[in-house]
């Protein structure tokens, strides 16, 4: 994520995007808005087509018309440039498991990719499908649309399997087709800014590092939270449940860049494999997770009834046991982290909305004999994913005037207020992804054995889970979730009582 | 500093306060002030009386009069309040040498000091006299003054002589007469937000003295500036210069404390002498500051004219080669900081009002090779003292949106929008120091011994720039001072040259 | 190397080793010598047959009379056991070429290897061989010899190419034929016992971590010194030089093993490569060897005439060019390491026979502000490869006796004296090796891309000597190498004058 | 400590060394010797005498008969130069009350004084006396016998008092009449090579100091074992008992050297209060010790009866509850030593003769996952103190040979063996003690806020156990001590059960 000039090349070739289940809601309301803020930002090629593709019968103009008002609507007043964007963007019905359909498709856009004389012709191809279909499309494509003067890319979106197992056959299905460099394994959350930020934040500055170990972090807290439920569309969910729609990958890979060791590179050659190289060495430093490690929950109806419970959804079965929260401690047993719990915390139908990261250092070494009988209250570094992103250390001062005891206050940096002009036009996750997919850049994506080390951490869980060996615990929809979950957190982590969080960076008040 | 609610004990007894020199300028224009913001506050006892005491004649009134406009102007709408303070001042007049007149006014406060059957007389003689005369009125009240049933605590003013053999006369005088834990050596910059706040922020915070060291810390710069000059009252300054005026105490002693390792106690019994044990140490680590180590400079008038030059002030003579402007480097030879140069710069008639620390962090080793070809800016920690006090750390983020390389940003607390409440009514630092007198709390007092060291570290230099054996560079009024000195300061400490200041906290655009 | 007691499953199973080349002098003076050393100690199975293949023909007989002698030699009085050992060797003649002569062995070894009903067969393939028939013997093998019920594996000797170009056609040429948990690359500095000591050394210890990083070591300095010359052998060395045939791969090895962080794990399941994966990233973080950070040199004869110059060999050219010696400076370009000069010195015909790293510390910050006018040497941990296996930390203590000076003693642990009995039998590299390979543990064998990462750091040098660019200096044999060598290394390390060594750890008066 | 050549300038002077209490044993067996090893050595100065003074009658020769067998004894065949310098010896008689008496002794030394018209006399005048005649000796020294030409230095043994109300009678006596740059409180555990080593060791080596620390270093353990009791003469030792009589002072004094931060100066101009300085502030940061941090022993005879039981020592009253056995632990609440127990042990009668401390180190972090399944022993550094002086690191190496698992050796430093000449003919504490003395260097000599500071922490134990609030357990003479003590003890310190000695250092098989 830092040398932003680099990897500008494909800008001055040709470059033809297959969109895979074009007609699907991923590919309009992810897919699409994406395309078309890198379109708006000049980040797409001159020569450039946008291929929707799927099954279903449908004409150019209909996919148009599919893909325009979710654009529209986030984009007020640009009509114009979206009607332009969507003038790059075609439809071709095709099966996916037929390398003929797909040959047919790039036999058409090789005429698009050689115009202007153009020699070379990228091509990215972009599953907006479901896992099932990986194997026969990725086969039609390699047999019929690989580029030869160009480079070929595949950005593929989870689910990236249900366990080590599922997750091993998939692997080998992509693996038998495609090289590492061509695969980009999506996880969206590695494109929030604040996560893109890590690397910077981490290695970028000389005050962050010394301090960044068992020696004065006290504890790791990675939150999530939703203030919505399932919505009536819990049968997806229901067959994932929250641990592993949410922490088996986007928390783990949160955790992962917290905690990896600096890279060769955080930027330039090679860096993307530098990077990925100390994730996968954190997650191989955890073990799996076991039963007495996790407390789980399962929302109920609130008690003003304004929402159904989970097994009231009518997508979910009424005997589900599967998790909507669930609560987790794992230890990194390196030199830097033995010893210091990382507690994950994630649920639906919460009292609020955010996704943030805390890490609290421990009070100064003698500080209780060096203040006797006053309360000093630790240094936290919070990183706030979303919503309002800002970075922000508990910092304790004299109170200000003829009082002298330590109080709490911060040392605080939020985007909003810091960096309103660049904040207000932020490019969503997806954007970045593909940006960085088209320059070349794998470090924010998924590398297979990242996956494989997660897989590992959380499948003897989740089977035990599946085995029925625990169950989750009701909680209130809109309350913090179960009560055993806050005391199973707090022997790990606890919250400052006194502290009280100050209007310039907002939504401190509750963990 | 810390603890607040300590040392009341003296509001259930009564207290004589005794100003000498109190038609002096001092008097009215600190002493006073200092005195009101206490009684405003209820930090004087009830029986309580103010003696102003000089060798003019004057009645009460008199001096009531001639202290009241200042009060009036700073404190708007509180005539009222402000005259019942006055009636607790009352003058008497006496020579400076005579025990008896100095007995004839406790004999006669005796009587107010028993009111109401209070048996603890506590008696505070606050020194706004010139220290020509400390031997005699200390004598005097040596002998004639002392309370038997309370505590008697002399506050003093600086100069504390003019180099080391001057203080040793000075000090032997004084320790001749009171004990240490009877003199209160004042230096009012220890009196200031930032600099009580010193210990609270390094020794109650972790996140600072792991980096607070040689290894991470490239150097420090301590800078005073004034935007005016000697305005017609050059000749005090003239006998002194801005080394002595600045420099050797104020600058001084806020190096001690920003350099001071952990004191036994930062609060509770005996803190103040452990706090000035550590400082003294730093300046023991200290080696005298030879001639090299130093660039001087004068100020000659604008080139507009708005103001005279230096030694066109009447007061000054025309001839003076005292400095106006120094920049110093020096070293605190010790394992936390051998080979960090601390930098001092003050100056009178420059481009700006200013006192500030800041410490400059290395920049992350092995960045250039992390991030190649990318610029990485330092760290930086900014303690501005005056005005608009604030904390911030200036903190390398990723661009925030498409971009990624890193840009320097800041963590910021700035006490006037964090603290608006508390900083609109902040107490001066004459205020703080009187009721750290009268709670018999000494750490923000200067020591015997930490005026001996710093005397040592600074005396050769003087004695050297009065041999004539170095000249004073004239810089025009109302500019960064000479060029040379920036060239100097520039060898310890490079500003970075792309970093833009952001509105909340202000004032950081020049050093 | 930490977990001696896992890995011998292979010990009740069968095993084929063949040694291809085994006319010649590799297979004679280290494989057998080896592989009679695990023999003799019982490290190999019952079922085990060693088939020494080539191209010449022989008796089985033959082949153990022509390795009889080396065992003998080394081993006096085992001359029954070494029977028992030599019974077990066989001699097959083939083309290094044909897989039909590699399986004729195979067919013939199945029957031995399922004796008493064995059902796991396993198969070690030794190249005693040159790179130029590994894609030979590689095809033969994988063809016509592999073991469907054990496991196969390949030892590997240099030389692994001669550059960044040549090594990729090794490289090619082996994946293409056998997986990397297959290959053995074998470095033999690898087995030596100070070397597989390194990884407990540095990682179960914790006094040492804390040290082992640029805020403590001033500089570290790897050495190789031979006492002879190339003793009219000197046609293959010419053909490499010192630095391909010592540094590039001995002693960046041993770098590596100095510098490498912390692995995920140092024994137990996947050590090997998680050892490796730390390996490879020190050698990325060092920048490729440019012609000024090195100084060459090649020896001439000593005035005294007791040896041939370097070109005076008869199997070297007059003209040769070829370096005997050579002193580097490479930097480790990661947070550990940023700025801390590596030095490698490598030299034939030196005026002793040792290796040894130094690591210099350096001295304590304000070390001459604490002792003031007191020389304090600086600490230095001196790990002895060879000859002479030591460890110590020269350390200061205060002169005993009514002096109070520092003197420079040391902390010493001589293998010598303190394991007199486990040194006195020390096995060889080789067999520590052959042992690692037989307990299928790769962690003292490199890995493809450590190969390729040390190719790239020496490629750009080895190209420009090659093309004249710089040209050795003469220095007398039995020397210390050219003078400018030593003024190039005291740039980064500067020797104690002062120090002596004293007897019970031998050899430090020289490097 | 560390610069021996300074303060040589009394060599040139006069010198009268006035011994208080010629008479008695500390006299003969300690003083004695001391300045005759002095003399041997040619550290005293030519014009030099040695003036016994005592109540009793007594010829110059008798006081010369009484010492001189002690020193025939230890220096055999210096018969001559033991004569020699016997004769610089005489005696005089006097009441240590009366100024008259002493000032007739150096009315007659005066004259010796000066002989040679030698111009400066300095006089040491050595308390061999109980403290109850301090006062007494003191005003008569200071009345009748201060050199006024050179200087007046008092040489004062312990007790120091009984706790802090006799200390502080003691403290107000000494400084009534002498400043504390002429006061030398003896402690002759500073005087001993190992402690008189630390401030070299410490601070002069690179690699303790980032160990030295509660990150690392997991607990403190000091050592006395004495293996004799009382021998008949318990009845001084009855009413002190083994917390005043070695933990309060030697121990704790040792504690300080340990744990001490780094002195602005160990060496040169003021170190001598520069490293006191540090000394008492350790001692500050220690709270008072409770009931319940101490385990309490007193000896009983041995099951064999070869020695009385404490309380059948004819000299010891039969019911009599002083502990000859104490372990206690203490923590350092400052930011280095927070949270790190020390332990103190001490004993009569025990299983050996032994003096030493131990610093035990954290097992590395991660060690349990780094090496998994595998026994990692901790680091161990030990400081010997008596008998056969060592500095050894307890040290993990991989086991030599094919094994792979890490073994505990040691990095080691065996004064006997490295330093043989040197340590044959090693000084008495007494006598370094006295040529600092000489030389003005106080360091080595315990500070008057040292002793209150240490009184402070054991006086409110003291007087709980002799308010009998905790009982000594009896042990068996020759035993460890009291189990209940080992157990104590082990809630800090672990022995490593596996670790065996090594004979070079020897006698560290029990602790």
């Amino acid at each position: 994520p830092a040398d932003a000039s680099a990897g500008s090349k494909y800008l001055a070739e040709s470059l033809t995007i297959l969109v895979i289940g074009a007609s699907g809601d991923l590919a309009k309301k992810l897919t699409a808005p994406a395309l078309y803020e890198l379109y708006q930002r000049d980040y797409l090629p001159k020569q450039m087509t946008i291929v929707g593709y799927a099954r279903s019968k449908k004409t150019d103009e209909e996919l148009r018309d599919a893909w325009r008002p979710v654009l529209v609507k986030k984009h007020k007043g640009e009509e114009d440039r979206i009607d332009a964007f969507l003038s790059t963007v075609i439809y071709r019905r095709g099966q996916y498991d037929s390398a003929e359909d797909v040959k047919g498709v790039f036999d058409e856009m090789e005429e698009r990719e050689q115009a202007d004389g153009q020699e070379v012709a990228n091509r990215l191809f972009y599953f907006a499908v479901p896992p099932s279909v990986f194997a026969d499309i990725g086969s039609a494509i390699k047999e019929g649309a690989l580029s030869k003067t160009g480079w070929n890319r595949l950005v593929v979106e989870k689910p990236f399997g249900k366990d080590t197992a599922s997750f091993e056959e998939l692997s080998k299905t992509i693996n038998g087709l495609f090289t590492p460099d061509q695969t980009y394994f999506v996880d969206h959350y590695l494109g929030k800014e604040m996560n893109q930020n890590l690397l910077v934040l981490r290695f970028a500055n000389s005050m962050f590092e010394p301090l960044w170990n068992r020696h004065y972090v006290e504890s790791v807290v990675i939150t999530f939270k939703e203030d919505i439920g399932t919505e009536g569309r819990g049968g997806y969910f229901d067959s994932f449940g929250i641990i592993r729609d949410v922490m088996q990958n986007h928390l783990t890979q949160m955790l992962a860049l917290i905690a990896m060791d600096a890279p060769v590179r955080a930027a330039g050659e090679d860096f993307g494999d530098y990077v990925r190289d100390e994730k996968v060495k954190v997650l191989h430093a955890i073990k799996p997770i076991t039963l007495d490690k996790c407390v789980m929950g399962q929302y109920a109806a609130p008690d003003d009834g304004s929402m159904p419970g989970y097994t009231e959804d009518d997508t979910v079965p009424d005997d589900s046991v599967t998790p909507t929260y669930a609560a987790l401690v794992m230890y990194v047993d390196n030199p830097r982290w033995a010893g210091v719990p990382f507690v994950m915390k994630a649920g639906k139908a919460l009292d609020e909305k955010k996704v943030e990261v805390r890490m609290k250092f421990h009070t100064p070494a003698a500080a209780a004999a060096m203040f006797p009988g006053i309360r000093v209250p630790a240094n936290e570094l919070v990183l706030r994913v979303q919503p309002n992103e800002a970075v922000y250390m508990k910092t304790n001062v004299k109170t200000p005037g003829l009082a002298g005891a330590p109080v709490a206050t911060e040392l605080d940096l939020s985007y909003g207020s810091r960096f309103d002009d660049k904040m207000a036009d932020s490019p969503s996750a997806y954007t970045r992804l593909i940006l960085d997919c088209l320059r070349g850049k794998q470090a924010a994506f998924v590398r297979d054995d990242e996956l494989r080390a997660a897989w590992k951490i959380f499948t003897p869980l989740l089977h035990d889970i599946e085995a029925g060996k625990k169950q989750p615990i009701k909680y209130k929809a809109f309350s913090r979730g179960p009560a055993e979950a806050d005391e199973f957190v707090s022997r790990f982590y606890k919250r400052d009582p006194t502290y009280e969080w100050h209007p310039p960076t907002q939504g401190d008040a509750k963990m």
